[in-house]
């Protein structure tokens, strides 16, 4: 049994609410019963430097809660709307079988759920694979710009060779923000905005993290498009193999370098960790990689191999303290579980 | 045989010109001889709403007539210019062997047919799959801003075991626009331009068509890049089958939920219908989801389930009067034939 | 043994530099040692007809000098940086196994190569297949605005089956340009920027080049996408198998008539030449096919069969002469070397 308490929920719209979060789970020979409970909630986080963001946040953090589930679970997540306008929760790829008004699309399988009103969605993980989930109503602004997503990734009961062999997983959600909304919550995302901050996990270089592994590890990147752009992602000093698309495995993967990620799309990368070094890892799409209007930041990370030392004194994260869990891996490590994440929880906005 | 009569044309440019146009098609072994004539006219459609677009239309719709003919088919169409403004018919993916003339590119296969002038393609119709047809003079207005293409099918002689268990078909053509242009033809169509709208097959949700299935259907979604952006389709409540790309069936089918089609391609997907109830089907590019600065319109649609009743007071299509042969799934259903669409048929431009 | 001489560098910041590039080549069974010495350059290169851009080119020309080396030979490039801004060179897709410092990447792996100064590449040209080099320095502008890559093939060992039918090679490298930055190095490539200009290796239609091929031939096109954006080539009158993905053989081709690049992608074409005519290649994305504010430019070529005539009075290229070299396609003839190319070279910049 694994469970999670999420601080008390932060007065919102002078309504009396729950001040707990609360998750069950029983682990049976196949499958578990998870009941969680989450508030959307008004939220400042940090993109990178003073690059602040209004957000309505799923438990308060950006990216979301980490859903890790097993194949079959049946889940019962409470989410408690204290923003002042409604949303909703799709789980994107769920297969919703016989629950198709659990989908979470306002207006076609459900009412939006108001401010100050809550909504229990109740369903069964299927399929496995790597998923996500996202409020559904105004995506323009309240997934391309208020980062109301977070990764929910469901274990299978049959995992494939190449699954099995995983020593280290990592979950990238990438997103891109357009800072002219950034401090007008209700509005923004919309044709012709000019996108000028990237980030992974919703943070840009230099305050993205590393991707820290060692020699003989089997390296799991699992990447999500959360946001509006397409991005390729490319990664020095390896080649990868392209083994899953929106969860399912290819007929068979795909050798490269670069992985164009669409909005929507997940893919599943497999490295092997054979060649010590640092490593960029970087979109492609060039100016991707700037902070509004200053070069090398943007989606940008390292892949930093343990036997190689840090300490040149010219490079930037030469002293770098790391952030707790920023890639969800060690959450991941610990087996199927709901886990929050402080690393990435905002500010309150009052 | 069938036969098609379009409307007798409007007087342009003060010619005199034929008044019907006349499909003469004959269905031998392995090959029929197809005869058509269209015309390119002047005319206003309605993407959604008040959006109104000026168009170069083929036979006076968006998307235009389909052909869907067999593989082998002789093909013979008489385009006539009734506008103001050079055009071709470039038939996309068309191999067009010994008959390179007919490739529609002007200035390289042909001189472009000027107003007032008509123009006869002959081919053959090889290879077999989803294609297109399109202007391909000054492409990035008459393409992207005027609405000048329709689908081309070719049945194959020899279909794969997938196409065969197919119970029903869709044509979604994927299109954006700038309103900018709306009303300027001639113009338009230019880098930088703010593309606003977005339609499968020329509209906008909430006046496109749900794509009505039910349990135990085999579907096949035959999609079109017909703009200039990329989509990224997402459909709920399913998993499908990347089967076909650009006609071609891909040596092992890709399991996915979510489609990138860039422009000019085509994807065929195989969906299992399997999971009664009410799905979105939506590009995940989130500000295609707009129908100019409103939310929750722009290129939507609904699955709808037959199983399904459709009476929930706040389901926006709780009572819609479906739209004749939208995905133009009543006409493959009649078999190979070339054939005109009233549902989609604009208003003249005089 | 092969060699190349660049002509002799300008003086630049007032340094006295070495006068000449030398390349040195031995071929032992199974790599060479390759010693080779280019220039950053500050130069100006036309894209077509009066739109000229401001460069930082390698070896003076855009796109680079080609390398063409055998799996496994030993690279040693020194790079002289003219200009007055700093510059690395990362090769993209290279292991670098046990040489991670070698990578290019500015305080990642190596302090940027200040204007005045030089730094020695020294690598083992691995993995095989088609690659590209690019400065690492601000991308946004370096590598987006500035000319700031070259091709980079290396030949197998093991040459696949399919490659070993080819006949002819063409190395198409695939970029877009946003004039307002035109004359401001230093400067541009910045999130909103208008890309107006589209070009195959440098140069836009009708100043690109005709691919001419005859029949028989089988056809290998290596794409590069070494711009900010994502390209749709769609080639006409054939079908092609998409055979390689950045360098690594798909585990199956895959038959398409268009093919979406994004950045930093590579793809190579299977394209079997049996169908002789003259047909055109160009981007679907269709305000790519512009130079500007005019249509028909852009990233547009044809494909000429010899067999075919090119004298209609109205195909712009009836009188053409070829610009030599123009996709590569001599120099990979000639078999493993370095080669500049005198096409690409521009106008030194005092």
């Amino acid at each position: 049994m694994s469970s999670n308490v999420l601080p008390a929920r932060r007065g919102v719209l002078g309504l009396a609410l729950l001040t707990a979060l609360t998750l069950i789970a029983t682990h049976p020979a196949f499958a578990a019963k998870r009941v969680f409970e989450m508030n959307i909630e008004d939220t400042k986080i940090t993109l990178v430097e003073r690059q602040q963001f209004h957000t309505f946040a799923f438990a308060g953090q950006v990216p979301g809660p980490l859903f890790y589930v097993d194949e079959g679970d049946e889940l019962e997540v409470t989410v408690n709307n204290l923003t002042a306008l409604p949303h909703t929760i799709h789980w994107h790829g769920m297969f919703q079988r016989g629950t198709w008004k659990m989908d979470g699309v306002p207006d076609v399988t459900q009412k939006a759920i108001e401010p100050g009103d809550s909504f229990t969605y109740k369903f069964t993980a299927e399929p496995s694979g790597t998923f996500w989930y996202h409020c559904h109503v105004n995506v323009n602004e309240h997934v391309a710009m208020r980062g109301m997503y977070g990764p929910f990734i469901v274990r299978p009961k049959k995992p494939t060779a190449i699954e099995k062999k995983v020593t280290k997983e990592f979950v990238l959600m990438l997103s891109d923000w357009a800072s002219k909304w950034a401090d007008k919550p209700g509005f923004g995302g919309v044709p012709g905005d000019v996108f000028d901050y990237f980030t992974l996990n919703g943070r840009a270089y230099p305050e993205s993290e590393p991707i820290r592994i060692q020699k003989g590890d089997v390296v799991r990147l699992r990447l999500i498009g959360a946001g509006e752009l397409t991005h390729a992602l490319h990664i020095h000093g390896h080649s990868f193999q392209i083994a899953f698309k929106d969860g399912f495995p290819l007929p068979s993967p795909i050798w490269a370098d670069t992985i164009v990620v669409g909005p929507g799309e997940r893919y599943d990368l497999i490295l092997t960790a054979d060649n010590p070094g640092r490593w960029m890892v970087h979109d492609h799409v060039d100016s991707h990689t700037m902070n509004g209007d200053r070069p090398m930041g943007g989606m940008m990370t390292v892949i930093e191999y343990t036997e190689i030392k840090s300490d040149d004194a010219w490079y930037p994260w030469n002293k770098r303290v790391p952030q707790p869990d920023f890639y969800y891996q060690d959450a991941i490590s610990k087996g199927p579980g709901i886990y929050t994440n402080e690393t990435f929880r905002g500010q309150a906005v009052q």
